[in-house]
C-alpha cells in the first residue's frame, strides 16, 4: 500500500511523495551521440572510436561558494580542448545541500556541457574502504546504503540523457595498508556489481567506471577476476609518485594490460612542483611519458584539477592563467603535443 | 558495567536509563483470546478457527494530523463488521515522533481495540529492498538495524497483550526489477528469520507475518524454501493489476498454494475507479472473485485503506460515507455477501 | 584526488582537512615502559611481569558534568594503590561531544596518568549485539561502522604513547538470550579481528582486549576457537551473580582456563549490599574468593566503579569515603590483603 496523491490535495505532509523528476529531455533538444563500450574502446553511435581527454572540475559546491559556478567556467575548459569533464561529488557536499538541490546543480552542468559538446563523468568522490565504511576524511564519509541510493537517484534522473556518459562508482578505494580495515577484491567486486546492477536496472546507456585499490591505481586483480558485468570500463589514477622512472613497464603490469581487453580511463593524472605531497611532484619526465604511454594504449584521461587552490592546480587564479601542468595538458588537448613514435 | 540508577537521583542525564515500559496489563483488565497458528489456520484459545476480515487504517501520525485519532474512528470500523485492524507504521512517522511517543499512540489504539474486540496487526510499513537498504521513498526509508530495533522494542512492549496478535515484519519487499539492487530469497529469508528470532526471544504469543517479493504479492519461493520458523503466517497483496482475468489459476500458483499448508493473510487488497495507478483499477470482477477465492481457501484479508485520501479509499470523507469498495467490503464483513458454491 | 591545503588558505570549508592530530609525544617527556603480551602474562620492556590492579572511573563526560574531572580524582585512585585506570567511553557521550572534543578530554587523563605512573585502558563502553547492531540502551547505541572508525581514530591518535596500554574493543557483548538477535562466536570473532586489524595497522604496541558473550563473562569458545591474532588478551566480568558458591570450579570452566594460555584481565568486578540488581549482591564470600582465585591464576583486574552514584559504588561521596567494596579492594591494592595458601 503506497499512499497515493490526489491532485487536489495540499502537498506538504510526508505522505505526499516528492520524487526527483527525470532530467527533462525535450525531444527537440540537442543530444550528443551516445557513447558505448566496444571491445576495449569507447565508440559513438556511428561506431567511431572516441579517446576522451579532459579535466576534473572541483566540487560544484566549492565552485558555487567561490562564485564561479557558471557557463564561462565550462567554456574555458572547452577552449582548452577538452571533450570530457569529470564532476566530483563529495559526500559531505551532498549531505550539506541535500540530493534534491545537488541534482539541480548537476543539471546546470549537464545543460552547459550539452551545449558545448562535452561529455560528463559523474564521480562519487569518496576515498577509503566502502566494505568496512571507514573512509579517509569527513568529506568522504558515506555508507554502502548511501552509495546505492545515490546511484539509484542519479541513474533514474539521467536516464535518456547522453551527455552524462560515465558513472564513476567510487573515486579511490583503499584500505590504507589496513588502517581502514580489510577489503578483499571479491568484497570490492561484489559492491561494484551491486551498484552496476542498480544503474543498469534504470539505464543501459551509461558506462560504469570501476577503480581498483591503492587509491584507484592498481588494476592487477582484473587479470584473473574481472568485474562480471558487460559494458563497463576501468579506472586508474597513475600519479607520478606511484612508480619510479622508467614507469612504463610498471604501468603495463599495474593497469596498462587491462587496456588490451577493456576500455581504460585514467580519471586522475597530474603533477606540480614543490608540493609537500611527494605523490604529485613532477620529475620532468612524467607528463610526456604518460601522454605517450596513453596514446600507444588508447587510454583516455582526465587531469586533476581545474581549480586554482586544490592540488595539483591547472589554473593559477580565477583569470584562468594556466599552471605548468595546465600549459602542458592544454597543449596536448589542443593537439600541439608531439607523440613519440 | 551498566550504570545503575538510585531512586534518589535526578533522572535527567544519559546514564539514567529511560526504557519504554511494557504495555500495562492489569490482571483484572479485559483480555482477548490469544490467537495461535494451528496447521494452516488461525485459532483462538478454545481451538476455534478464526478468519480475519478487516481494514488498514492510515498511519496514526496522519490520523492525528487529520484530527481523527479517536475511538470513534475504531467504532465505525467495528460497525462495518471488521474483526481486525492493521496499523501501518511508516518509518518516517516514527522518525518524526520518536519511538517513545509513537508507542504511546499505538497503546491508545490497542486499548480501543481491546474494548471493541478487534485484533491488531502492527505493520512496519516500509517498501523496497531491506537487504541493500534501498527503499522506495523517503517515507519508507529505514535500515536493517532500525528494523531489528523497532521489533525488539515493540515485542518487549506488547509481551503479554493478546489484542496485538500479528507483527507484519516488513510491508512490501521489492527490488523494483533491480532498481533497488538485488536480493535473493535466501537473503530475504535470513533477514526475516533474524527478526522473528528477536520477537520470539521476547514473546512466543505473537504471529509474525512474512511477505514475499513483488510488493508482497509473490509467495512462490515458499514452496521449496519456507521460512524456517514455526508459528508464522504468510502475506500477499493481490491487487487487481497483478494478474488478468481469470485470476484464480494465477492466484493459486502465486500464493494460494501456500494456504494449503500455512495460514495466509492478504494484508492488502482493494480497488477503485479511474485511478492513474493501473494496479488498483477495478474491472467489476475483482471484488467478488477474490472474496470467493479467499472463502474457498480460508484466507484472511484486510482492505487498504480506511481513509478518505490515501488510495484506494474506503471512505469518501470524514463523515465516513463509503466508497464503492467501502460498500462492497462492508457488505462482506457484515455477512451480506453471497459466496458462490 | 584529495583536495589539498595551501598554507595561505583560510581553513574553514569542508575541503580543508581538519584531522585529529596525534597525541603529542615530546621526546623529552616522560614515558612509561611499554606493556607487551608474553605467553599468558603482561610484561614491561625489561621483561618483568605486571599484574594489573585498578579501577574503572565513570565516563569522563559524567565526571565533567559532576565537576570532578581533574587530576585530584586520579591522585586519589593512585593513593589507593591502583596501577591501572579503565576509562569507559559510552557511545552516547561521544555522540554528544564529538570525537574531536572527546579525544582532548582523554588526553588530559593520559597526561595525568603518565605523571602518576598509571596505565590506561580505553574501553568502548557499549553493551549488546554488535552483529545485528541491537544495543542494550540508548547510551550504548552504536554501529559496526562507528566502532571501526572510533578505533581507527583512537589508534592513530595514541600511536607511540605507552601509557595507553590497552584497547578494550567492546565492553559487554550479549544477545540477551536472543532479544538482541543472534550472533555466533564466528561472527563475533570476525568483528573483533576486523577491529584488531585496524588497530594493528596503526600501532603494534597496544594490547587489544577481547570479551566473550554473556555480558563479557563467558570465554568458553576460546578453548577451540581463539581470536586469530597475536598479542591480545581476554576479558571477563565475573560479577557475584554469575555463579553460586563455590564459584571457583565454574570460574575455571568459564574463563579461568584461558589464563593458562593467554593473559586474562577481569575489567569489571564488584559487589554491593542491598541492590535491586541481584547480579551485584555480595554474599560475604565473593571478594576474598575472587582475589585468591585471580592471585593463583595471575589474572589482572579492575573494579567497577570509582563513582559515588553508578553501582556498585567504590566511594560514598565526593569526599572519597570508600564504600564496603571500596575498603576491600583498596586494601588489596595496597598489599594489605592476605592471600590464602
Ligand atoms: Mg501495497
Ligand atoms: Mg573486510
Ligand atoms: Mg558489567
Ligand atoms: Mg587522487
Ligand atoms: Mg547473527
Amino acid at each position: 500500500g503506497q499512499p497515493g496523491l490526489r491532485s487536489n490535495e495540499v502537498k506538504k505532509e510526508w505522505w505526499h511523495i516528492n520524487k526527483i523528476k527525470p532530467y527533462s529531455t525535450d525531444l527537440k533538444s540537442k543530444k550528443l551521440s551516445t557513447v558505448k563500450v566496444k571491445g576495449n574502446s569507447f565508440v559513438d553511435e556511428s561506431g567511431n572510436v572516441i579517446v576522451f581527454k579532459g579535466v576534473s572540475i572541483s566540487d560544484p559546491d566549492k565552485l558555487i561558494k567561490d562564485g564561479h559556478w557558471n557557463k564561462r567556467h565550462f567554456e574555458v575548459i572547452k577552449s582548452w580542448g577538452a571533450n570530457i569533464i569529470r564532476i566530483p561529488v563529495h559526500p559531505i557536499a551532498l549531505h550539506q545541500r541535500g540530493i534534491e538541490e545537488y541534482v539541480k546543480i548537476l543539471d546546470e552542468a549537464v545543460t552547459w556541457c550539452t551545449d558545448l559538446n562535452i561529455y560528463v563523468i559523474i564521480d562519487w568522490h569518496s576515498i577509503g574502504n566502502l566494505h568496512t565504511e571507514v573512509l579517509a576524511h569527513d568529506m568522504h564519509n558515506t555508507t554502502q546504503k548511501e552509495t546505492f541510493n545515490f546511484w539509484r537517484t542519479i541513474a533514474a534522473h539521467y536516464k535518456g540523457n547522453s551527455t552524462v556518459a560515465f558513472y564513476e562508482l567510487f573515486n579511490e578505494p583503499t584500505t590504507y595498508d589496513g588502517q581502514y580495515g580489510t577489503c578483499t577484491w571479491d568484497e570490492w567486486k561484489l559492491l561494484m556489481e551491486q551498484v552496476i546492477d542498480i544503474i543498469y536496472a534504470h539505464d543501459r546507456n551509461k558506462i560504469p567506471l570501476v577503480a581498483g585499490f591503492n587509491w584507484a591505481y592498481d588494476l592487477t586483480p582484473v587479470r584473473n577476476n574481472p568485474i562480471a558485468r558487460e559494458g563497463i570500463a576501468y579506472v586508474t589514477h597513475p600519479y607520478p609518485g606511484k612508480r619510479a622512472v622508467p614507469r612504463e613497464p610498471k604501468w603495463e603490469e599495474d593497469f596498462g594490460f587491462v587496456a588490451d581487453k577493456y576500455p581504460v580511463i585514467a580519471t586522475e593524472i597530474g603533477f606540480m612542483k614543490d608540493d609537500e605531497d611527494k605523490n604529485l611532484v613532477d620529475d620532468g619526465v612524467y607528463g610526456p611519458s604518460i601522454m605517450n604511454y596513453f596514446h600507444k594504449k588508447g587510454i583516455s584521461w582526465v587531469v586533476w584539477v581545474f581549480d586554482p587552490v586544490w592540488v595539483p592546480q591547472m589554473i593559477k587564479s580565477w583569470n584562468y592563467e594556466p599552471t605548468d601542468q595546465g600549459i602542458f595538458f592544454r597543449n596536448v588537448m589542443q593537439g600541439k603535443f608531439k607523440y613519440s613514435k
